[in-house]
């Protein structure tokens, strides 16, 4: 089975936004069994995005869009893709409702640019949307019913087939996150179980820190040569502060396959192994926190807030994480983390002896079990030859000890903060993990 | 001129991994005057890489492709593109000793592995990699040195054709951004430049708060209509907490249409406007907080210190901003931020008095000209009908005054956390704005 994404927007062209829908859209398609094999972004202009359909229907057995199903001029593709297939737009009465109701509900009157979203290809699918006004949409193509649109006319014809055999799906969704994600869902999840088999499909992501990609490689990738031949793809990431190795089969063995596959590593490479799949470390640490009833706090300099910011991500967190302190000026690791002056002239601010110092501070005036301090140069200036941009002193105190780490991580200033952060949470999971 | 974009990655396709290069690369462009107008992702598979070189070719003049060239078993792009241009690999020299040197700089010993990085496509032109070991290339491909690869002879012909009068270039990039980014900018920059003659395109962003989308569009779009008939092209693009208006033209009165249709939307929404382009309403704040001479502190419950983590993004935020307490718990609110224990029991934790509390205290304790404190329900539980999950208030206290609003925010907790810190720093703006 064949799947695309079409991507529609000249805000995405121009690169003024983000495309998040590629990965949401490939990881929940995934989970279904259905590998996602292209992803296509276009502007929103005519022939860009009916080319893409067009494309993509002379390949894929399922296509989705997304975008251009609202209310602004540039909000086309509905039009586009009606026109495309020859198919006339009309009014439902459905979806009127449903927007009449969505402002009732709101006290503000239905802004009349909504009209447009009330008129759909004929005998398409409707998703009434829960969090905004425009339908999804969806449409069988290659049952009989499906005839060539006008757009054709002016098209090369050298790449567009006419699907055969099988009939294939067009799904059209709105561009807002907080809008598509429940829609698909709550309405694509269950069309795709009824209109397509289910496929094995089986992958498996372990993540690991403080070993370089290639040298994760030359770890495991002997050991995992009798499993490769067995049907195991294996793929390598390097993230910010971490590796990821990726283990993919298809197949009726793909689940002994993988499962075996994450013995071996597991085997070589355990203890630099942080989590899996949609793991991240803050997620980690607060379920050992969790499980071990301990509490953390925190004293973040050159992180700013990045550290409490992924802690209180991760729903729960209120149960093990007291708070932080963000101390940027030197008044305020005084102040709130007694922090002795003399250290910024003895040492500097950026020094084992402050950390340690914050790290105490922070345990003490939180009451926690554990706490956390960083202090470094981010950059881009207050470099010295001494201590260069990137130099950063991460401090960890428990009831036990204070263990101190002087790291360089000499990047631009949001991944510095990013793989700091990864280091700092990085200490306490080992702590944990070893406790 | 036509650009595209191809990014390749299993990773991708299986959605393990958002793809940030898109965005990044589109914008670099666009400001270079070239809009691209297509991206597309495959997975780092043979026949799918191939293929969209082969399609991108058909099309465009400039294609760029990332990710691949790194030494893993999956890094195949650097060979899939050779064999279809049927080029030789062949080792290069620069690129051995720019390897042996990355490693002996940080006394490692090289990887047998990072032998594959110096082979390199007969003819291609080599960008070493400052921040990593794979180098970049690129290729001029139809000036007579081009030939059908072996991997043609598989593909399907019909959308393929050699090109014909002007040459393209293929450029390849690695795909770690740290790597990929400094790269186009020294490299990819200047043999844009020199090989395609500059195009005029302006594109300018005008970023709001307050206001729906389609309600901007309504307000602005009757006055605009003269510039669109003169070929200014409007876009809207809900955010966040956020709608932006981004006005684009292209030729010889690009500059003053655009200009022109900036003047418009001023005048008709200017208040709502917080900035433009690239601007973060944290970069916005700081900058005013700098001008005006002003300090500031933070006190954060339900934004868990995401408001500090935007702020310390800015570089330079140093010199405005003291720091901030992530009050998670209420005992935190009380030893840190002076606020008295009996309002938890008369108003709850979530309340006008305690978030007052918390900004006057934070004001007080750090000593600062102003600080924000929110506290809110993120969810997914804490919410009662009274306080349902989402309620919000945000206070700002300056010299002068203390400043409250209560928002309802029903969002997810990331999307609940990025909204209310939007809404916090926006409050700050207004005030700074109106000073």
């Amino acid at each position: 089975m064949n799947v695309e994404i079409i991507n529609t927007g000249s805000e995405l062209m121009l690169g003024r936004v983000l495309n998040t829908h590629q990965q949401w859209l490939c990881r929940r398609l995934a989970d279904l069994g259905h590998v996602v094999t292209r992803q296509v972004a276009v502007a929103d202009v005519g022939k860009e995005i009916q080319q893409a359909v067009r494309e993509a229907l002379s390949r894929a057995d399922l296509i989705i869009t997304t975008g251009g199903l609202g209310p602004t001029s540039d909000d086309i593709t509905r039009e586009l893709i009606a026109e495309l297939l020859g198919k006339k737009l009309i009014e439902n009465k459905d979806v009127l409702a449903h927007i009449e109701s969505f402002f009732a509900k709101r006290n503000r009157p239905r802004p009349p640019k909504t009209s447009v979203e009330t008129f759909v290809p004929e005998g398409a699918l409707v998703f009434l949307n829960q969090f905004g006004t425009a339908p999804g949409l969806a449409m069988k193509i290659g049952d009989g019913s499906w005839e060539m649109g006008v757009g054709e006319q002016n098209a090369p014809s050298a790449n567009f087939h006419l699907p055969s055999a099988s009939p294939k799906w067009l799904v059209m969704l709105p561009g807002p996150p907080r809008e598509l994600r429940p829609m698909f869902d709550s309405s694509v999840v269950p069309l795709l179980k009824r209109e397509f088999a289910d496929e094995i499909f089986v992958c498996r992501t372990l993540r690991s820190t403080g070993i370089g990609e290639s040298r994760v490689q030359e770890m495991v990738e002997t050991d995992l040569q009798p499993l490769v031949k067995l049907g195991l793809e294996i793929g390598y990431c390097a993230r910010p502060g971490a590796v990821d190795v990726r283990l993919t089969a298809s197949g009726a063995n793909a689940e002994k396959i993988v499962r075996d596959g994450e013995t071996v590593v597991q085997k070589i490479i355990g203890t630099n192994i942080f989590g899996f799949d949609d793991d991240e470390i803050e997620n980690v640490v607060v379920k050992l926190l969790t499980v071990h009833k301990k509490t953390l706090a925190l004293a973040e300099s050159c992180t700013g807030g990045l550290i409490a910011h992924r802690i209180t991500n991760v729903p729960g967190a209120s149960k093990v994480f007291l708070g932080g302190v963000v101390s940027y000026a030197n008044s305020a690791k005084e102040k709130f983390l007694d922090v002795r002056a003399e250290n910024f002239s003895a040492h500097g601010a950026v020094s084992e002896m402050v950390a340690r110092e914050m790290a105490v501070g922070a345990r003490e005036k939180f009451g926690s079990d554990f706490a956390i301090a960083v202090t470094g140069i981010a950059g881009p200036s207050g470099g010295t030859i001494e201590k260069p941009v990137g130099t950063v002193f991460i401090a960890l105190a428990s009831a036990e000890k204070v263990e101190v780490k002087k790291m360089l991580n000499p990047w631009e200033r949001e991944t510095f903060k990013q793989v700091t952060s990864q280091q700092a949470l990085e200490l306490l999971r080992i702590q944990l993990v070893c406790a």
